[in-house]
This record gives C-alpha cells, sequence and structure tokens, in this order.
C-alpha cells in the first residue's frame, strides 16, 4: 500500500495562538468552540493568521455487491441516478455547496453503471461495484491499493488548484453496511451497536441487516489486519476516501468530517496513521444508530447534531460556516489593548 | 402596556409544505433539523416558496443597578466600551454579521453613559441604567410601558425596511442576574438552577450572586404577575428586547433567539402571548448553567451547541447558516418526478 508521510503539527506556535485567542475583546473561553477551532487550524496551518481557500467536497460513489443480501432499503440504481442529480444541481449537497462557495467534485470510484464522464464525473472506477463479502472479499489486495492511490490523486489535484480544507463525501447504496463493520472491527464495539437504519430500514429490517452482517464476520478467515479490514469489507468509495483523507493530512490541509460513513473511514485511516486525526474536524453527529458511538470512542466532538443522514457531505458543508467563523474571530476580531477596553475574564 | 395581535400562523398550508419536503430527492426526513426549519418558515411566510430578506441583529444595551452588589466579574464600564468597540467593528459579533449579512444595529436602552449617537447608535435610552433590585423596583411601570413601546417601534423601523428575519442580542453587565430572577418566577426551576458564571465568576462568585438574588426575591413584595416581574427585576435593554420580539411576531417576522438572556425574554414575551414561541427559532444552547434548562422549560431545541456565552447574539447568528440552507433546501432542491429518480424513503 502507498505509504504516507504524516506528522502532527509543530506545536511550538501553540502558546503564541492562545495569546492572541485569549486578547481578543471577549469573556476568556467565551467562543466555545470557535476558539478551539481556531487553534486547530492555526496548528495546522502554522500560523497566527489562518484562511480558508478553495473549499471543495468531494463526493466518493461506488456500488456494493453486499445489495444483493438486502441490505438497503433503497435500490442500487439510486447510485447513479442520484450522481446524474448531482450533476443537475438538484441534490441536497448542490445547494449547501452554492450557499458556501465549495467547488463539488463527482468521482467515481466503482458505481455498477457507464456513467457520462464527459459531463465532468472524475473517472477513477477500480471495478464496477465491489464483490459480495458475505461470500468473498470485497475487493482483491490490487483493487484496494489502487483505490488509495487514486483519492491521494484526487486530493493532490485539489491542492495544487489552491484548495486547503477539503470536505469528504460519499454515494453509495449499501455502504452504512460496510462502515458497521469497520466500526465493530477497529472499535471493539459490539456489531449491534454498529448498525441502524441507513436510509430508512424498519426494525425488522435492521435485523435482517446484522443478521447477514454477523454471518459475513463469522465467514471472515482473514488476519485481522488493518489492510485486511479495509479491502474485506470496504466500499470503494470508502478506501478511496482512506487514501484522500491521508494525503490531506500530509499535505497539511484542514479535513471536514461527514456523517457515519466518512467518519468510519477516517477512523480507519487513523488506524494506519494516528495523527491523520489532528487534521480532521468533525462537522456533525448525523441521525444513523452508531454515529455516536464512533465519535466517542475517536474521542472527538461534532460540531453539529442536526438529526442528517443524507451523507453526500451534507452535514460537513453544514458546518462549514463554524469552521469559517472561527478563522473570521482570530482575524478580524480587535484585541483588549487596541480597543482600549478595560480587560475581563 | 402596549397590546400586540398575535396570532398563530394559519395550519392550512402545511400538508403542502410537508408534502413537498417530502418530495425533494433525499430519504425522506434525511435532512432532519433543516426540514422542520423549513416547515416553520413555510407557516410563518405562508408560502411554499419562503425567503429570507435583510436579516438584522439588534443588540439592546443597558446598564444594571444590582451590579453595586458584586454579582458580576466584569466592571460596569464594559457595557460602552464593547459599544464603543461594536462601532468600530472589532467586537465578536461585527464579524459574525459580516460574515452573514447581517445589518447591525445597537440600542442605547439604558446605558449609564452618554453615548457618541451621532456615530450611529440608536438613542432609545429610557433612564441611566435600572435602580438596584435588591432594595426597590428596577424600573417603573412607566419606564416598563417606555421600553416595550421602543422596542416595538425599532422592529417597525426594520420591518420598514425589508428585513423579515430578525435577531435580537443584548449587551449589558449584570443581565444574567435579572434572567436568572425572571427563569426562576416564569418556570418555578429552583433559584440555584438559574444562576451561573456569566462572564466568569467563580463557585465563590456564584454562591454569593445567587445570596443577592435570593435577598432580593425574599424582598420583592409584588403581586408576581408577569408585567410586575418584567418591571421589578428587568433589564432596561431586556424589556426592550421583549417589546421587540413581541412586535416581530405580530409581523410575521423569523425571530432569531440568541443566548441565556435572550431565551428568558421570549420566555417573558410567551407569558404575555404564548403564540408568540411560533416565530421564534432557538440559534443555541449557550455554556451559561441554567441556559439548557430554560430551554427545555420552553419545550425547544437549539440548533448549536457550541460552549458560547459571549451575547451580542453571537449565538443566533452563528445558527442563521443553518436556516439559509433550510430556506434554499425547499427552493433549490429537486423533486423525485421532475430528477426522474426512483422515490426512496
Amino acid at each position: 500500500m502507498k505509504t504516507f508521510n504524516i506528522t502532527s503539527p509543530d506545536k511550538a506556535i501553540r502558546e503564541a495562538l492562545i495569546d492572541k485567542i485569549n486578547n481578543l475583546t471577549k469573556p476568556k473561553g467565551s467562543l466555545g468552540r470557535l476558539e478551539e477551532l481556531a487553534l486547530q487550524i492555526g496548528l495546522i496551518q502554522q500560523t497566527l493568521n489562518p484562511m480558508l481557500k478553495n473549499p471543495q467536497n468531494i463526493i466518493f460513489a461506488a456500488d456494493h455487491g453486499i445489495v444483493d443480501e438486502g441490505v438497503s432499503l433503497s435500490p442500487k440504481e439510486i447510485t447513479w441516478q442520484q450522481i446524474s442529480n448531482f450533476l443537475h444541481g438538484g441534490a441536497g449537497i448542490n445547494f449547501l455547496c452554492r450557499q458556501h462557495g465549495f467547488e463539488l467534485k463527482i468521482v467515481d470510484a466503482g458505481v455498477d453503471y457507464d456513467l457520462p464522464y464527459e459531463k465532468g464525473i472524475i473517472d477513477m472506477k477500480v471495478r464496477k461495484s465491489t464483490r459480495n463479502y458475505l461470500h468473498e472479499a470485497a475487493m482483491t489486495k490490487e483493487e484496494m491499493d489502487l483505490c488509495i492511490e487514486r483519492g491521494a490523486e484526487i486530493v493532490h489535484r485539489s491542492h495544487e488548484e489552491g484548495c486547503n480544507l477539503i470536505s469528504f463525501g460519499e454515494m453509495g447504496i449499501g455502504n452504512t453496511s460496510s462502515s458497521s463493520i469497520w466500526m465493530t472491527c477497529f472499535t471493539n464495539i459490539p456489531l449491534e451497536q454498529c448498525v441502524g437504519a441507513g436510509s430508512g430500514l424498519d426494525n425488522e429490517g435492521i435485523r435482517h441487516k446484522y443478521n447477514v452482517l454477523k454471518q459475513a464476520l463469522d465467514n471472515y478467515q482473514g488476519d485481522h489486519s488493518t489492510e485486511d479490514i479495509l479491502c474485506y469489507f470496504g466500499g470503494l468509495e470508502m478506501v478511496m476516501a482512506v487514501g484522500a483523507m491521508l494525503q490531506a493530512a500530509e499535505l497539511h490541509m484542514v479535513i471536514l468530517i461527514d456523517g457515519f460513513i466518512m467518519t468510519n473511514c477516517i477512523l480507519a485511516a487513523s488506524k494506519l496513521y494516528p495523527e491523520v486525526l489532528e487534521y480532521a474536524i468533525f462537522g456533525h453527529c448525523g441521525d444513523e444508530s452508531g454515529h455516536k458511538s464512533v465519535l466517542d470512542a475517536l474521542g472527538v466532538k461534532p460540531l453539529l447534531n442536526l438529526d442528517l443522514r443524507l451523507g453526500e457531505g451534507s452535514g460537513a458543508i453544514c458546518a462549514y460556516p463554524i469552521v469559517d467563523s472561527a478563522v473570521r474571530m482570530i482575524n478580524e476580531m480587535d484585541n483588549f489593548a487596541h480597543a482600549s477596553i478595560t480587560k475581563y475574564f
């Protein structure tokens, strides 16, 4: 697998950042999470005057062999139909990207359909759909390596375009199933607490989904290494997101994390390179059962809790203005000395 | 006291709004709180295509006689000094208003200082500071009536300027004390659960603040009517905010509620006119002890929880992009039929 050079941000600037934030004209700490974000982004960018430039939202799309087992309420064709909707600008992620000035890129990691690439979809297709991991590995090691490399390549392009904050989303009917398996494997939280309704299963549907995933785990004969779990149970779009996240951290970009699936992708990425988490901002805790538990397992606090479960990067983009506020705070607020205000705490 | 004509939004359009939201290209309910907000704003504006126009943030400022008792860590002079900071654009609320396109208005409801009105501060001063309610009523009935009328007048002007979403903030050292007393009087939650750190008291300071407020309540000999509680313990900026909120509801404007103080103002307003709550969107749950309890008592869910405790309208403005997202969702997303997507739930 491609290797990455991911290091913790240098902490030498930390005290100066905290001092700057504490001298802004407000009671100390009174801007709460905005102050934490300003510190984190200042560390990532190694400056007292951080800037967010040319934000992009990358949607990785792929299909999943496991949907043959009836684990999703939505039919598989939704994957490519929604991509068409993204292209026409009518999906949830479109209005959010327009609202917050994000460039939207759609990447075909493995959709089981011949997509119209001439309309702007980025062709990174590794294969048409994963295999059904109830019976065999979802992808080969070679396919996994390709996913990681292509995810990294996408982020390299974004970085060259001047983007320094990147959000990742997904479209792939069946991908909450892969996410639940990654989650139980990487956190040791029991599978039943990792399985939820996806796009809208009822209790009976969730039970069936659980039974299928339990059987898949029972059938698994691999070595339980991180790479093998990625490969055996992964989605092509999910492994590509892992590669993308690792590349973004190597390039010292701010990474905005969306919902349940993307949270499990950075969980997987952190099993390979723990420092990746220092570059991540968690946009929201979604409505999918298990999302709160995986966030807790990572020890992170999401910015929003709006009962979203759309995916596509929607929760991350909804949280972006708060990240932007943090950067504006540290750049635009006056300090006590200059404003001639009695310092108060 | 001035009377208002506040009615519940007509529910006849409700089914059509829900139908429109459910047919947008997303799993039903998957945009969570955005869907609830779109419904609420559609009802307030009585349209399937709601719009947010010329948003304004009004900061009501005043001083409080009770600060003579040492209930606040911040010195009283902070009130006028921060107003000067607002005018220069260097305060927390300034960058947030710039970020989200809010016009900022600063209203002197009762600051104990001769402010430079020629610099754009709106002079609605009823008196210089309230009286000390440990010993006597904070204001007379006539002063309270003036506050209500002037708050309403401010909102009338905003409405005439084409504003249909209005946020209210405050600046007034000592106003968490008045808020805590309103809260205990209007919710029956014990005073100790209503008193918090304000701009940064330690535990000893909070205990002293509690003792002062407890004594003030013990000394109170009034009739416990809503009006008398407003008058006896209120801040001039707070009663003016109550009048402003009632006027905004009468004019069918969307009201964005900020932190602990503004939440207690709409609590008070709802004791006079319960329907005012149908026009309110609660921006955030702040860091002030008691804020969560008063939100729970009102039965409302705030949009954000970012540990903010700045006031000035900051938490409301931080939440605005989410409200904006809701309106963009219902206007800009495609529906299943038009997008030729298989409807899924």
